[in-house]
């Protein structure tokens, strides 16, 4: 199973690609959409979604997950990740896919184990689990992939739940 | 001039379609694009952006504007608006128009000539200006069509101030 995890921004969006096979989780790609801002705003969203459309075309993943707004930010911060946040699902819509979304709570619960581990261990995790040499760089690009592993995690425990 | 309003909403937005002969006002289409909150999240935009994809292949508009979010809501209602937002400045922008944003403060200072304007007497200017024996309803399309003015007012100001 292939599976986009994307950490949506107007200004940098992570995106990662994990291939899940059995318990293992192979890398497959990873970067981050980044949009000028002196670029129109709808420009900056043409973008991104122009790329998330060209990563699902080239790698046809079965599953998608997006990374959910932390409710502590503020109105102006909503607002324009909402807008990415908007353009990111809609890319997957239109090809089809279900589109899943995890809290920065659950994606620590789901990689590390609990929702109050560190954004270091996170990216500790992120790089034991696809067994790299590095921590995956930028940030983004790590932000989005643990949001590729946390969904993974969390399919395969409802479908060890349910063939229980 | 076609000039199409937006009042974006994940649950309901507005929309309202002008044409601008010189200084009148002619209404083509107004009305709501309704998204039920039992769909997927992503469903839902995709619903809004079908929809206003086929305004924009119906009444080819030659210009685009989009109200802002009212900044002082709160994070919850900037993130869902934030996502209907960039769902619409998306298709826009595919189409290749340039999409115009206003806050609320802009459209009552367009449409009834002051920020504090209350919101029954910018319906009202919206319906004089309209020559129109009603108020449009529902209130969303009503506001789609203030966006709507409230551009073709500001352009019209740059237009004069520029061939001065």
């Amino acid at each position: 199973m292939i599976i986009l995890g994307i950490d949506p921004g107007t200004a940098i969006t992570g995106f990662g690609i994990i291939s899940v096979e059995g318990n293992k989780f192979i890398p497959i790609d990873y970067g981050c959409i980044y949009t000028e801002s002196t670029l129109d705003l709808e420009k900056r969203l043409e973008k991104i979604y122009n790329h998330v459309n060209l990563l699902l075309d080239k790698y046809k993943p079965n599953e998608m997950a997006v990374e959910e707004l932390f409710f502590n930010k503020n109105v102006k911060t909503a607002l324009s990740v909402g807008q990415a946040r908007g353009a990111i699902l809609l890319a997957g819509a239109l090809k089809g896919l279900k589109v899943n979304s995890y809290t920065p709570l659950q994606i620590k619960q789901g990689v590390v184990g609990y929702g109050r581990a560190q954004k270091n261990q996170v990216q500790q995790m992120v790089k034991v689990l696809l067994n790299l040499k590095e921590i995956p760089k930028p940030d983004d690009a790590a932000d989005a992939i643990a949001v590729a592993i946390c969904h993974a995690h969390f399919k395969q425990t409802n479908v060890r739940i349910r063939t229980i």
